[in-house]
Parts: C-alpha cells; sequence; structure tokens
C-alpha cells in the first residue's frame, strides 16, 4: 500500500484554461494484483493537444471526464510487479501520466529502451513529438531538395526538432518564436532566419522580407495571422502540414477567420491536416534515424521542468502563454 | 481583307466588374501572311478564372493588358490559309476568344476532331472544364468507393460535370446551387441532396442535414460559407479539390476569411488548390473516358448562350451573378 498525488479535472474550460479548472488528489494504491505492475513516474509531459480533450466534443479522442485523472505520456520505473513481464527497477513508459504512481495490467505499459538517452527524451525529441514533427516534415509536406521551410512556434517541442531536421538536410529555415530567448536559441540551432512574431507589426510583411523568394514548406502550429503568412508567401506548389492551431485551442467561438485561402488555388498549394498517432508505421524508423542525429550531436533538445505534480497544471497553462522554451516537462520525482 | 470586331480591356475593374471596363473595336484583317491562318470564331467561351487576368497582378498567368483584345478559348473554322497545315472550312480551336476572326500562324491554332460532338463542347464538357472536373475530382480530390461528395457552383460548368461522374460512378452526391431552375437541374442529372444555398440561412447546418454521416470529397468552386460549412461536415481523412473561390474573386480586399480550419488538424483533411493547366497529362485518359460518357448518355452539359460579339461582356458578367445554368457561352457566327 502506498499513496500517490494526481491532478484531475474538475471543471472544463471556458477559453483560456485557469488553475481552477484542475484539482490535486490523493489516492491510495493497493499492492498490483496478480498481472498488474506498480509503477511510480518519474515525468510526464504535457501538450497543447491536451486542451482539446477538457471540451466535452467528440474527436479523435474521447474527451476527459470531470472528477477523473488527467491522462497522459509519462515515464517511470516499475516498483513491484505482479506479473512476470516486468520487474522492480525497469524504466518503462505509458499514458498514466498526471499522476505520481498507479497500477495498470502489465499489458498497458512499455518497456522502455531509452539508447543511452535520458528518460524524458521519449516525451519530447525522441517520443511523440519528435516523431511528430518526423512524420509531418518528412511525410505530409514531403519535403524535397532545395525546398525553403517556414516553422511556427518553432522554439516548442516539435518545432525545434522541425527546425533541426530541415537543417540538417540542408535546407533555409524560417522560424517564427516570441521573445528573445527563442529567438537566440533558435539562432544557436542555425535556423537562418529568426521572426520574432511578438515584436512584428506585420506578419506577413517580415515573413516576405525573411523569405524573398517565398516559401516551399509550412510547418503549422499556430494557425491565425502564421497561417495568412504563409498563404501570401508560398511559392507554387507549396505543401503545409498543419500539425496544430495553438492561437485557436481556446477559442469560445469560430473566431475571425483565415484570409487568403484562394492562394491555394492560383498556387496550387496543398494543406493537410496530421494526426501522429496515424503515422506509427513511421516509428521504426524514425528511432532508428533520431537516435543517430542525436547521437551525432545534429539534434540537440531544450526542456522548460516543472517540479512536482502539484505544479502540473501551471506547466501546462504556460504552453498557452508561450512560457516554454522546447519541451514541457514535469519532473515528478 | 475583312473586318473584325473584338473586345477589349478598357479599365481594370475595381470589384464586380461593370460593362465600362469593356470596349468593343472593330480591326481590319489583311489576308493572312505566309505560315498565317485567318480563322472566323463560330463560339467563345467566358470563364471565371478571367476575372483575375483582369488584375494588374502576376499570378498563373500575366495580366490583359488595357487597351488590348481579351484572350480565352474559341473555336471556330479556318476561312484563309497561307500554311500546308490547314485548309479553309477546317474546324481549329484556339486561345483567340474575344473576336470574331484572327490572323495567327498555324502552330497557335489547333485542329478539332469533333468526334461527332458539337463543337462548342470544347469549351465547356469535352475542354477545359471538362477536364478541370476530371482532374480535381479523380486526381486530386483522389475519389475512392464510397467517399460522399460534396460540389459547390454544382450547376456551372466545372461543377455539372463533377457531379455527374461522381453519380455515374456510384456515390452519393451532395450539390449546393442557388435557384429554383439550377435546383431543378440538378436533380434531373440523378444528384441526391440539392442545396439551394439562397435559400439557406445556415449552410453548414443544411449541409449537415443532407449528410449527417458527414462528407469524404468536397469540390471547392465558392469559398467562404461552402468552404466551411465543407470543413464542419468532412469525415476524417476528407479531401477538398480547391478548384475556385468564385466568391472571393470580385474582393477588393482580404475579406472575413474562412473560419474552422482547425478541423483539418483534427481530422486529418487535405486541401489541394490546382490549376487544370498543370494537368495536361490527363488529357488523352479524359478524352477517351468523356466522348464514352456522353455517347452512353452518362454525362450531359447544359449550356447557357449570348448572341454575338457585342454581348460577351454581358455573359461574362452573369457568371458573378450566377445566370448562368451550365457553360456560359458566346455564340459568334
Amino acid at each position: 500500500m502506498t499513496t500517490s498525488r494526481e491532478i484531475r479535472l474538475k471543471s472544463r474550460p471556458a477559453g483560456v484554461p485557469t488553475p481552477d479548472n484542475f484539482e490535486l488528489a490523493t489516492v491510495n494504491l493497493p499492492d498490483p494484483a496478480p498481472g498488474e505492475v506498480q509503477v511510480r513516474n518519474t515525468w510526464m509531459t504535457v501538450d497543447p493537444y491536451m486542451r482539446g480533450r477538457m471540451n466535452d466534443v467528440q474527436s479523435y479522442v474521447p474527451p476527459f471526464q470531470i472528477g477523473e485523472a488527467l491522462q497522459g505520456g509519462a515515464v517511470g520505473e516499475v516498483v513491484a510487479s505482479n506479473d512476470p513481464a516486468f520487474k522492480a527497477g525497469d524504466a518503462v513508459q505509458s499514458f498514466f501520466g498526471w499522476r505520481e504512481a498507479f497500477n495498470a495490467p502489465a499489458a498497458a505499459v512499455q518497456t522502455l529502451d531509452t539508447h543511452g538517452l535520458p528518460p524524458q527524451a521519449f516525451l519530447g525529441v525522441a517520443g511523440m513529438p519528435g516523431l511528430t514533427a518526423y512524420v509531418g516534415l518528412l511525410k505530409i509536406a514531403a519535403l524535397k531538395d532545395g525546398d525553403v521551410v517556414f516553422v511556427s512556434a518553432a522554439a516548442g517541442a516539435v518545432g525545434q526538432v522541425v527546425c533541426q531536421i530541415a537543417k540538417l538536410k540542408g535546407h533555409t529555415v524560417i522560424a517564427s518564436a516570441g521573445g528573445a530567448d527563442k529567438v537566440d536559441y533558435l539562432k544557436s540551432l542555425g535556423v537562418d532566419h529568426v521572426i520574432d512574431y511578438k515584436a512584428e507589426p506585420d506578419l506577413t510583411a517580415a515573413l516576405m522580407r525573411a523569405a524573398p523568394t517565398g516559401i516551399d514548406v509550412y510547418f503549422e502550429n499556430v494557425g491565425g495571422a502564421h497561417l495568412e503568412a504563409a498563404l501570401m508567401a508560398a511559392r507554387p506548389f507549396g505543401r503545409f502540414a498543419l500539425c496544430g492551431m495553438i492561437s485557436q485551442y481556446n477559442a469560445t467561438d469560430m473566431g475571425a477567420g483565415v484570409r487568403g485561402l484562394i492562394m491555394a488555388v492560383g498556387k496550387s498549394l496543398r494543406l493537410e491536416g496530421f494526426i501522429v498517432s496515424n503515422h506509427f508505421d513511421k516509428q521504426a524508423e524514425f528511432v532508428r534515424d533520431m537516435s543517430g542525429w542525436i547521437a551525432s550531436g545534429q539534434v540537440k533538445a531544450r526542456e522548460t521542468v516543472e517540479q512536482g505534480i502539484e505544479n502540473a497544471p501551471t506547466a501546462f497553462l504556460k504552453l498557452f502563454k508561450g512560457e516554454n522554451l522546447g519541451k514541457m516537462l514535469v519532473k515528478l520525482s
């Protein structure tokens, strides 16, 4: 018998989430039943997509339920096992984030082979955000020689990986991020042009200056003015990988709309949305490539870390204020 | 020596074109020089895309020049030839529309093999608009078994062909058009559900009623509220062929924007613009299929005809008022 603290959804956010939408609860964990393991999480992830699950609407994942613990990626260590597949001390990953510890059927957790990387890398550059970047850039946007690449939210968990994959493949990369720290970070990665969108009165004009001959690929994480700028700057046959639109996640109505979509006709643009879970067929190829790129120093990854389960809501809320540099994580033990 | 009347661009339209933007002029045509033919046009086409060429902006085709005759598709008959490739009486097609007759190098006109169809069919169902429908539906939207298809401007030159190809391939087709005549026409083609968008206060709601389980393919000719409705009604992995956005062609600013694009992320939608001239590789296959479909009665085509070169501007202006049923043509002789 042990205890675990967890974060539950207390109420559904209307617009921008607040701390009041979350509650911290303590639960008792019995010893694991036959076929179960008990895991203590060392790290958990907060990701923008979780905002959508806080609404009571059907989407590609079911909504979170009020009064229940939230869910998400986590890495941890088996502390007790009642299943022959695991033993105490095994490193594992699971979807039982937002809690310090849990019991679960052995089949619901996966052994984590870290390939020598820190385990939390599998919540970021070597995990879902990294695979998202890889699939979006190489498969959805179908990156090809000579493409000029524009990335929004470029200093975020996914954006930082997109920038680095595009650079290591020899492309000109234009990144957008908000604030001097992020601009400096992206320059340190070798990004060719960094736009501080918070300092630009006209994002389209800024992108046109950074890419005077236009862009071929746009990796979309933001929506709104960023998408409009990309439509204006796109060259014929440009491809947009629509990964997310964080500017829209807290909207309470349909908003102002995106202007300039008619550009997609005259310039034969392709805009394609994707969900990483539909592309797990690329997982093995991704792990092989990414572990090599990390080992060679071609891909680095920054993290912003909050300490303790009680600060997980704070970490999540910071995503929507742009207060994360690289992957936002919560260290649990 | 003969004379020809032609329509010139008198001034660039600001917003919706008016008759004042056009002027009728008469030119003298000498006998054709060596290597030239003289052609008398029997039919010319007016198409919405021509509006874009009236603006002084670079696009996929260069702008029309003030004081010069407009250009566009035409079919006609050789009246005199000074080149061995043609003789008087030959049926030809060319891009020298908007004029009654012209002299041109023989290489600038093409012999028209009508396959037994009326020659003006090659300005519509068997010509560029037909190929646009064919390429957009089958190649860009990648129509596949079971797809539910939504078509806007469905009673227009392109839309009527899209509806019929989708029907003959066994699909459920939902069409949008404005007014009872168009609705009746589309029903006569076997379209499953016709939305009279002018009579619907909420186009999205109307589409949801017509397609309660959603749509898979959207053939986009209109933009604006039609595109928003399609985004809302789309099923996962829906494909949108962006052929045109006639609601935007006369806009003098960026307009209101399209809301709901975030749907493209969660539903993994693909929106792809295209220009038919990039897909002439499909021409032979199109002619083979379409001539068969017309011969078997599976594809029919309606025309709206204005008489005489002096009424060509009127025909063009009617496109933007939705006053054409099927292909809008001008009969010249």
